[in-house]
């Protein structure tokens, strides 16, 4: 399944959360996890369980930081499409049908 | 921690979908979590596991009665405010802050 | 239409929050349009048009408070239901289907 | 401001929506605003009311073809940062911060 991850510290001071978003993107990225990193959220691929447990560990390491945290997850799950690669095939599939490259 | 749970069966023939969105309402029912329907999605309280578990169940059992399922789990979780009741609270911290009753 | 407002200001010190969706709060009550608060967000009932206007005051006066705020508004629309009343409808419906009330 | 957009028809009685959401990423592609597709919704870029515009007229179309549509719009604006460029830049100061390239 797909799962878009989107972790907001709330309380911050500064308006600029890159820091502390840096620690939640090492997190996606050591996670064995097929991702893409986009303006408003990461999306990842994988299972349930392995998809929500570093879901969890992002949600977790932020509030080491900070003491209130929203945090969004946005999942698309087709059992008609088992397997990976979704994460690629969804935008490719859309410019197929478009007929034109699309900005990614 | 507060979680409104939204599940989206896609590919359903009716536009109408508080048939398949019964089952899910039952689960949460059932779950021994506390919760708050609206006209959006339904809020649940409690920990991160039992919470998630819950919304596994529900996106599972959604995906027995369509091939594609979107689910969005929104998290609102405060360190410095352990414990329930926060589901009733934040909208009683709102009323007291607006001076007047809101609708609910 | 359905849609639900959540607006979030970044970089406010504290996390708690009700005092800056105050006005959120009172803006939608003073709108004119139906409307229900719940513990994840307020959901509100109109045209697309009346409810967007609604929205962008809500968000440029949360703005005038803090330098970022993130807004999310989740529509739900359907042309073969029109007219208003959907906003109690949508629970009625599934409590008919589901067989019992459910907590509200 | 940065805003995701997510156009989600219902009762289509396939699962697969890539020629439904071809008119809207046309839409997009022609609206003069940038933009970046991604695996789970696409985000542009510009002032409230051109954003506006554009979702408006997103979810329109795609009522044309079904009669029920669900929509979400996820705002990300910034009065210390105005201008464009965010679009870019936010994933660009990410990378900075942790310090290495990720995937996007």
């Amino acid at each position: 399944m797909l799962a878009e991850l989107e972790v907001v510290p709330i309380g911050t001071n500064s308006p600029s959360l890159s820091g502390l978003l840096a620690q939640v993107a090492k997190l996606i990225d050591a996670s064995g996890l097929d991702y893409r990193v986009g303006p408003m959220g990461t999306v990842v691929e994988g299972e349930w369980d392995r998809v929500m447990q570093l879901a969890k560990q992002c949600h977790q390491a932020m509030l080491q930081s900070v003491s209130r945290v929203m945090t969004t997850i946005r999942i698309d799950d087709r059992k008609d499409k088992p397997g990976t690669g979704r994460i690629v095939q969804k935008v490719q599939s859309l410019e197929v049908k478009v007929g034109k490259p699309l900005r990614k």
